[in-house]
Parts: structure tokens; C-alpha cells; sequence
């Protein structure tokens, strides 16, 4: 396509009150994208959405809707969730992830975002004294939208500039006064799919022991470093977990990406048992029940939303159990993402780009459902606007905290070999539009 | 059954950790009544849950099935909802409670709890002068630890002493001061099942306006008081509701009990069409969002749980304009409430019982979901720890922050005849067991 003039894109984005493209939403992006595609009739390549780019798998899709007919839909769901649930969560955790959760410290949530969301208020919550969150950075955008929304203080940093020992430092500066009470972050990191090693986990859990911090770990995209086979149930190597370092701990897995399962808004979050147990004082004043998980469900899930869809979380328990049973090979599936990467990669290289994030310690990272991109003598918003002009949506690397000067691609929407051909000629473009300007 | 003794009850309360029977939540309530039914070998007579007792409306099934075939599962659901339920939702409003909203303002939420917690939360934000919300007792139990959860300031005072012309005066009492954000109550009233009237609400729109709070109306149960003939769609008489009188309101509209489809988690806010699009500085800079509307939708529910199941939308949407299309009359459904409503007074009061809250202003209470009921001379916690003697189970009016002494009884699942006698004989029992003990 003919690039848009630089004047059509200035307009869209004043209409739509947008003074700086890169610290829009994601929502805000597609909207000027969307007006973009109409004004120059071309279908651009979305490169911004965190959406699956497959089919719902087929077994949760059957269980749902069995569920459905046996009468799920009339009767609200524990708010602890269904026991069907809540044994093949704890089984899938043991075949996947390597680590002993009981069932009764695995509870559904409306996605891992309404899992993070209650477990950030109750930590800040349990203990007076603590009322800060730790992320590390970059990030999913929300998750910062997140301690603004419930009003947590802060702290962050670029994972990027602190790798290996220098990790351990870093952490232990940030948790050392006390007021720490708990640490997100995301593994596979969303966007630069840096993955954070044993070893680096080891010191994580270590340091959370030892400052009585609660690592709240995001795994939606677990398994998908394809650099190792984590595909077979109960055989190592597993999926890398702060949980073998730490009982302060609490996985967030979601069905949205591993069994593309976004739309029913199902996910879970797995509490170590010695947590789930544990007795907060300040939570028995206020709800007249101690416990941390009993308060989670009980308490924070229940005025939030009693729970989650009944039918979805037979299909998540469903497809969980057929993963564990090796039955259903969700990494096999998932590979496709890594496949598109690939080949993405190669083609914003041979235009002239280059991967912000592109170590891992010693290593490439590893090809996923996201990688990160930028070009020489660009920030992240002049790429973006460039690239706008060209037919390419995307999200700048300042929406995600990171400190460096990019974008975000996310290759699940690209189907396709047309869409692939499309970023290619596009891409073209984008670099003769390069040269024009710096002629 | 025979009465179980005063001492089982009392070991079973002591092993649950529960010190008066009287304040402990629906949950534990059930949790007591599982241990006396695993001692007695007795099923009991279940009063104390407001969970549907009907089969989901099929209606939405086959909504939901299609869903799922159709790909909704691996979708994520925009934050605003489908566009087939914004229409629909607000073409049922129009149709039952005769109000105009558009359908920008109608936004899915998982069930009620997750629109009014966000709206509490909205609300609160919005304007950093008005910090307090305003209960209208008795209510829903869940209602009261959403401000807990949150922080939020409360004042609250009992509808039943303040009806009619008192009713304004109250109003204006603890409105006068500036300090109120929202007021939030159901009408039906869950328990009392008492009905404001168009002259109650008209008093409280123009107060609402004039004071500039926020009115949330849950409409749990709309449509259900059975004096009149609410059933027509588009026809007088309308569900009562203030969105007649203010700008300032949002309707919140479940399909747990109005299409038994508790299961599924869906719900939709009706946010007044003035309201949406209100511009509020606090929020701008907070979010970068300015209009009441947007940030619902945009920030809280988005970093909350990113909408909600995205095949009950679909569900919903069709539920919704069946009924508007006068194709499946829901309000003829909900009637067997009323017929279990009548049935159970009955019983009740020939077994010398009172209602509690019995009078609507002239009239007598409707027949509806839920009705409340007291002994001569025991404390709610005695009536409930006899009746858990005699195989019956429910939650005392304490839990509904009322200042009167009694039961909550809820008419839901007494499905069969069966339950009806066995409620007449345990009743029986009771009668028996008050009369030996006043020996």
C-alpha cells in the first residue's frame, strides 16, 4: 500500500484526542487504526492485540457445553470454584510446572487479570506495614492500570539491566525496608519473552522468604520458551517456577493463551499451601476470617463477582485434566506462535530493524507469542506513527514500562501467508519511507 | 424429624469456629446445617440461599451453545460488550421498566456484585470531596463488604422506619452534608421484599439530583412484585424505577434470577445516557479517561477481569430480546415465586410465626423470592439456632443490617410438594419444641 500522508494521521489522532500515540491503550491504537483502514481502504496487519490467533480448543469448547446441558447455568459455583477444578488444576500444576499445590489452593477466576487484581488488594491489605508492589519491568500494561485503579504504591525496574547476580542485588535494594508485600511479573515476560532462569527464580523466592514478599507469578504463557521440550506431563524439564524456591507464593494460569480459551474469561490462581494457611491478623479484624486463601475466595473473589462462568470452568477443568493426562499436547499447539515469530523476526530484520530484547542472559530469546522491535534513530512513538502510515498497528515499549525506545509484536494474528507477504511489502514501504525523509 | 439437641448444635457451632450463629455469612450458615445433616441423617428444609430454582431459560442455552460453535470461546470480549447486547439491553429496559437508555450505556458485568463493585469504586474516585455511600436497610448482605473491601466510608438507616413523606426527609438528612457519593439498594427489596413506590423514588431522583449522588439500582428481582401485571413488554404498568426522575442513576439488571442463569455470571449495568458521558476531572487525571461512562467500561472493568464470559453475552443478548419481542414471558416464570411465597406465609404463620417486615406502606408485602419472618420473644440468632434444631436452614436479618429481629427466608428451592410438608411438619416440631422449653 501507498504510505498515508503523515497530515491524515496528525488529523485521526486529533480527532480521537490522542496527544502522544505511544502512551495510548491498546484500545486507543486500534481505534486509530481502524479510522486509518477506512480513510485509505487497505486492511492493516494487527500486530497489537495479545489474542489468541488460534481456535478454542475443541475439549474445553465439548466439556462446556455438556455443562451447559447438565444444568450449570441455573446454580451459582462455589466461590472456591468447582472440585472438578480444582483436583486437575492442582494435577496439571504437578505435570507442567513440577510443584505439589493442593487442590484446595486452586481457585477460578475471571481471567488472570481478576486473579492479580483481588490478589494485589489482599496483600496490600493483610499487613499494615507493607503497602508497596514490586513489578518488573517491561510488562502487561494493566497490570500497572491495576495499582493505580486500587491506589498501591510502586516500585519497578527494567529486568533487562539486572540478569543473573545482578538480580539478586537489585531485589534485595528494592525489598529492604519491609514495605514490599508483593512482586508481579510475568514468565514468559510479556512483551521482550525474556525468561527468568531457575537460577534467577532461586534468588527471587530466596529474597522473598527472607523480606516476607508474595510473588505473584503470571504464567500465561507458560511453556512457550520453545528452546526446551516442557511438553510432556510429569517428566522434566518443567516449566521454571518461583514456587520451588518459596512458599510466598501464587501462580496465575490462565486458559486464554494455552488452550486459546480467551473469550470465556477463565483462569486460576494456585496458592501454596503453606500461604493458603497462613493467619493475617489484620484480615481477621476486618472480615472475621484470618486465612489468606480462605479470604481470597471468600472475601475478595466473592464481593467481586461471586466467582466465574459455572460452564467455563468445567471446560477449563477439562483441559487441564486432558494436558495432564497427555491427552491433549497444549505446547505442541502453542509452537505455531513460535513458528510465526520466526518468521516475523526475519522479516523486520531484513527491512532494517532490530530486536530491543534480544538476549537471554548468554542466549537469543526465545521465539513466542511476543518479541520487541525498534529502529535506528526512531522512539517508540515515531515507529509507531511510521509504521501507522505504512498499514502496521502495534503498541509502543512505553505502554509496557520498559525504558527503551520500540514497539511490541504480537504475532498471534498472523494467519496467514498473505498476512505474512502483507508485512513484508509494508515493511518495504516503511523503509523507503525511511529514506525519502532522510534524504 | 426430632429435634436435635441443644448440645450437638452447640459442638457443631464450636467446631466451625462460629461464636454467634447470628453473624456468620450464608456460607457458614450452609456449612452448619451440612455437619447437623450428616449427625441427623435428615436432609433439611433449605431457606438461606437466593440462588435460582428454576431450569435456565432455554432460550439462552441455545444462545450459548451457538456461541461456542460460532468461535466466541478463543475471542476476547470487547470491554464495552457485544454490540447484540447493548442493543438488546437497552431495547428490555425500554420494553420493561419504560425508560430510555442508550445502548452505549449498556455494558455486560459478571453478575451484579461485579457492576455495583466497580461502580461503588467509580463513584468514590470521581469526585475526591464526596468520600461516603448511602444504604437503604435492609439489604444484601454481600452489599455492605463491597464498602468494606474498598474503604469506602458508609451510612445507611432502615427503609421500613422511613417510608413515604419521611422517606425525603431521611434522605435529605444524610444527603445534606455533600459528603454522599452513591446510594445503593434493591427494589424489590432482597430481604424484605417491601417496594419503593414511583412517589418514594421520584423523592429520592429529585434528591439525587439536587445533592448530585449517584442512585444504584439493583434490579435483582425486577418485574416481581406480582400485584401488578408487569409482564407486557412496552406496556404500562413498568417496573418502578428512578431513572424516571434523575439523570444520576444506573440501573443494574442480572439474568440470575430473572432468566435463572445464575451459573453464567452475567449481568449488565444501564448507565443513564447523561450520566455516560459526564466528564470528571478526578478520573481524567487519574486515567487519562474523562467521561463516567468510558472509564467504567475502559479502566475499572477492563483491568478488573476484561469483561466477562463472552458466550453468556450472547446468552444474555437473546434472553434479553426474546423477552422484549413479548416471545418468552419471564415474568410469567418468576410467578412460581410468588405461588411458593403465598404456600410457605402460610405454613409459617399458622404455626404461630409473624412477618417481620410485613406492611408496604397500606398494603401487605407481595409474594415474591424472598419474605421475613420472627417469633414472639426469640432473637433472630434463637429463632435460627431452633430452627437448625427442628432441620431448617436460613440466615438471620442481622446479616442484613436490619434493626429487627428474625429470619430471611428464601422461596427458591422449595421445588416438590415434598418440601412444603416437610417445612409444615419441621415447623411443627418447632412449635413443639418452643412450647416444652417455655414449660
Amino acid at each position: 500500500m501507498k504510505p498515508i500522508s503523515r497530515q491524515t494521521v496528525d488529523e485521526v489522532l486529533q480527532r480521537l484526542d490522542i496527544v502522544d500515540i505511544g502512551r495510548t491503550t491498546i484500545r486507543q491504537c486500534v481505534n486509530v487504526s481502524h479510522e486509518l483502514e477506512w480513510i485509505s481502504g487497505e486492511k492493516f496487519v494487527h500486530l497489537e492485540f495479545g489474542i489468541p490467533g488460534m481456535n478454542a480448543c475443541k475439549v474445553g469448547l465439548d466439556a462446556q457445553k455438556e455443562a451447559l446441558d447438565n444444568g450449570a447455568a441455573s446454580v451459582y459455583p462455589p466461590s472456591c470454584g468447582i472440585h472438578e477444578l480444582k483436583e486437575n488444576g492442582s494435577r496439571f500444576i504437578k505435570a507442567f510446572v513440577g510443584v505439589e499445590i493442593s487442590p484446595e489452593g486452586i481457585v477460578p477466576t475471571v481471567g488472570s487479570m481478576q486473579g492479580c487484581y483481588n490478589l494485589l488488594l489482599e496483600c496490600i491489605q493483610m499487613n499494615p506495614e507493607k503497602d508497596t508492589v514490586v513489578y518488573l519491568n517491561p510488562g502487561f500494561p494493566s497490570h500497572y492500570v491495576q495499582a493505580k485503579v486500587l491506589g498501591i504504591k510502586t516500585r519497578m525496574f527494567d529486568l533487562y539491566d539486572f540478569r543473573g547476580d545482578k538480580f539478586r542485588e537489585k531485589l534485595e535494594e528494592v525489598f529492604r525496608d519491609g514495605c514490599v508485600s508483593a512482586i508481579v511479573y510475568s514468565n514468559p515476560n510479556n512483551p521482550s519473552w525474556v525468561c527468568l532462569t531457575e537460577d534467577e527464580l532461586k534468588s527471587l523466592g530466596e529474597l522473598c522468604t527472607k523480606y516476607d514478599v508474595i510473588a505473584l507469578e503470571d504464567m500465561a504463557y507458560m511453556c512457550m520458551d520453545f528452546r526446551k521440550d516442557l511438553s510432556m506431563p510429569f517428566l522434566p524439564p518443567f516449566q521454571p517456577t518461583v514456587a520451588r524456591y518459596t512458599d510466598n507464593c501464587v501462580l496465575m494460569i490462565s486458559a486464554s493463551k494455552i488452550f486459546s480459551y480467551a473469550g470465556e474469561r477463565i483462569a486460576m490462581v494456585a496458592i501454596s499451601d503453606k500461604l493458603y494457611k497462613r493467619e493475617y491478623l489484620a484480615l481477621r479484624e476486618r472480615y472475621g476470617i484470618g486465612r489468606f486463601g480462605d479470604n481470597f475466595s471468600l472475601t475478595y473473589l466473592y464481593v467481586n463477582s461471586s466467582s466465574c462462568s459455572h460452564s467455563a470452568q468445567y471446560a477449563f477443568a477439562e483441559m487441564l485434566g486432558s494436558a495432564a493426562d497427555g491427552k491433549y499436547d497444549f505446547v505442541g499447539q502453542m509452537r505455531e506462535y513460535g513458528r510465526r515469530a520466526g518468521k516475523a523476526k526475519e522479516i523486520f530484520l531484513r527491512h532494517g530493524f532490530y530486536i530491543v530484547y534480544d538476549k537471554d542472559l548468554g542466549e537469543d530469546v526465545s521465539d513466542g507469542f511476543f518479541f520487541t522491535i525498534g529502529y535506528d534513530g526512531l522512539t517508540g512513538s515515531q515507529l509507531l506513527l511510521n509504521l501507522l502510515r505504512c498499514g502496521i498497528c502495534a503498541i509502543t515499549l512505553v505502554a509496557t514500562r520498559s525504558t527503551r525506545e520500540g514497539i511490541r509484536v504480537c504475532v498471534s494474528l498472523l494467519n496467514s501467508e498473505k498476512d505474512f507477504s502483507d508485512l513484508d511489502e509494508r515493511l518495504g514501504s516503511f523503509e523507503r519511507l525511511m529514506m525519502d525523509e532522510n534524504r
